[in-house]
């Protein structure tokens, strides 16, 4: 008998298929040279950092006493960090939240595992909607919670309303929406919020007890097209927002983010103390100082997102040439394609052995039959994929 | 019927006392004056920040291309951080370990929980040994795991044998140790360790499966009267060790530290395989990216523990003048003091109301009869409290 835990054993055996697409294809750079290979795997920023930040690191390194700067505050973050979150939301939004409102956390995953922490109980269950990002399921069985899945809704991968209603249950404590979406890049409008919204009043109604609507929201300020963001508290009250700085600001590798809970939402007041008890329970104590206080500084500052709409208008129309069917990428840096052939794992292994085209498997999205293609790339690499994707769609009869 | 779990309403109930100390202590500070008021309530490390970490960061931020320095690696962390730190771990207790024995972890708080992570399936039982850090029993029940504790054994605080023989069951998968430790500030001598591994061999071999030791070791380096840290990988293979650069740098608000897992322990290679998912799966991905990077430059420096030695001998003599019983502190920043009277929750009151002295309630730590006192304060407090603590004992006849 293995002394590790079932579930980590679980976790060892199917490992991150996108991180192993990953370490494959460093080894594939490592044989062929990095120029004869073309890395779609990985949801890596590669804009730039906004200078503003390592001016902020230096400017709090020079302001601030080192005890306080690397020191404790209370849990849910220093006070001045949070209002000015709070004060930047309401100003960009017309929302009207304060500092209280706000827990710092360890990045967005850190802030949906506070809030499972704080919501379930074991046999408790949470719904996602597929393709979703399969570490959802890790954070749930953490807490002995049970993953449900509303089925993918191909072609366009807005939400179904009645798949939704029929996967929520009496045990449902919340569902996860994650707007612009990985790996769809699908942007949810306003009407497919205000339905959801519908459905989980009433399904409130039916059951007798709140469902949270947790929005993993990393990719807010990645939209294209001229599309305006659906804040979610305007829509639903039991909304926990889960925010990260990482895609914003390329600076996934620094853990910052946070959680939001609306006044308005069921036991508000006793969540949001919770949150202080919920991170520390979780082994985080509390989001990283010195970034606490940096980012509060650079608020508005963003990474160029023009580089990746570029990206998407070029992959995309390389995709249609080539015969591909895509989702309508609107958001994040992801692309979802169908793939010509049922197996979308032959189609994966084809392509990377053919082509050498790296590319993520719809299954490792709960949803077979689709690969994902993250455009988080140089622009010249796409541009040098190009014979390579319309001779891949040849190869299928797409062109 | 709450929205929220009920192991969550719990600890929303209890609280931390702790941390109520220490907003109490900030109440009476705004009351009195903050020079009105003796708070020897939390843990916080008061010695100056080394200079060179802030010069590390500078050097980093000018050093290191910022997708870089601010962006994802593999999870378990930055290859040269992990190597670095094993050299130096090797340099230090005459080790062999190599960089993939390293994770590094937000804290060693993360560590602890990414130990647990891996080690539990549900029911299963860790050990601990009071008086200890009541958070672990929250690390603990996150997967569903049980808490069994070893009692009390004063007036030493050395761990009783026999009690940890019979803590310990067929479901025990790992037990918890903490020297110097947190509340009692006694450090194990090594004859202590070689005990404690005695036990746990005796035990593997009667239930027939590997029971780890799970070494939680901030105060490492805060330890006094000349004693030397018994490395605990070469007293025993199957070992974790939790580490974090806390304290050694007074940086508690980083979040920054590591798990090390030797390679003799059982299934080293799987465990060590397993805290990339680990990592993952609690919501944490990779400890904060620049720290990393800047602690690697400093791995020698240390701030003044000094400052901590000459407090703590300042303080034990006083408690000893005024007639109260100390267990011996050579590390960390603690004395746990027994109480005059059975109820220690009475005599903290006591203290507060008649002294302003703010000390932690040993209930706090599952050790009623007993106080916790933090010496991270100031030395000048410390003189001025000296004949209110005198007072305080002779208020209950031991003076």
């Amino acid at each position: 008998m293995s002394v590790i835990s079932k579930e980590t054993q679980r976790l060892l055996a199917t490992g991150s298929t996108l991180r192993d697409m990953f370490e494959e294809g460093k080894r594939l750079a490592k044989q062929y040279g990095r120029e004869n290979i073309y890395d779609f795997s990985l949801g890596n920023p590669n804009t730039p950092v906004p200078e503003e930040l390592n001016d902020a690191i230096r400017q709090v390194l020079d302001e601030y006493d080192s005890l306080t700067l690397h020191g404790y505050m209370s849990n849910p973050g220093f006070e001045d960090t949070r209002q000015a979150i709070a004060d930047n939301l309401n100003e960009r939004f017309g929302t009207n939240f304060a500092g209280k409102n706000i827990c710092m956390t360890v990045g967005a995953a850190n802030a949906i595992v506070i809030a499972l922490k704080i919501l379930l109980d074991p046999g408790d269950e949470v719904a996602v909607f597929a393709p979703f990002f399969l570490e959802y399921r890790n954070y749930i069985s953490n807490f002995c919670g049970v993953t449900t899945v509303v089925p993918p809704n191909p072609p366009t991968f807005m939400p179904d309303m009645d798949a939704l209603r029929n996967t929520i249950t009496e045990k449902t404590k919340a569902i996860i929406i994650n707007t612009p979406n990985n790996p769809t890049g699908v942007v949810y409008d306003e009407q497919t919020i205000r339905n959801i919204a519908a459905v989980l009043e009433e399904c409130q109604e039916k059951y007798g007890h709140p469902i949270f609507l947790i929005s993993d929201e990393p990719y807010r300020e990645l939209i294209y097209d001229g599309l305006e963001y659906p804040f979610l508290t305007k829509y639903y009250a039991n909304t926990m927002i889960c925010y990260s700085f990482s895609k914003c600001l390329s600076i996934p590798g620094e853990r910052i983010g946070y959680l939001l809970v609306p006044d308005e939402a069921a036991e508000s007041q006793d969540i949001l103390a919770s949150t202080a008890n919920a991170i520390r329970a979780v082994g985080c104590v509390n989001a990283p100082s010195l970034q606490q206080k940096a980012i509060m500084k650079v608020l508005n500052a963003r990474s160029d997102t023009h580089i990746y709409d570029r990206n998407r208008q070029l992959l995309v129309s390389i995709l249609h040439e080539a015969g591909f069917e895509v989702a309508n990428p609107q958001g994040a840096f992801y692309v979802f394609v169908k793939t010509p052939v049922p197996d979308d794992k032959e189609f994966v292994s084809y392509a990377k052995d053919n082509y050498r085209i790296i590319i993520s498997s719809g299954a490792a999205f709960d949803c077979p039959g689709y690969i994902r293609m993250a455009y988080c790339v140089e622009y010249a690499m796409i541009e040098k994929a190009k014979d390579s994707i319309i001779k891949l769609g040849k190869d299928y009869g797409l062109n």
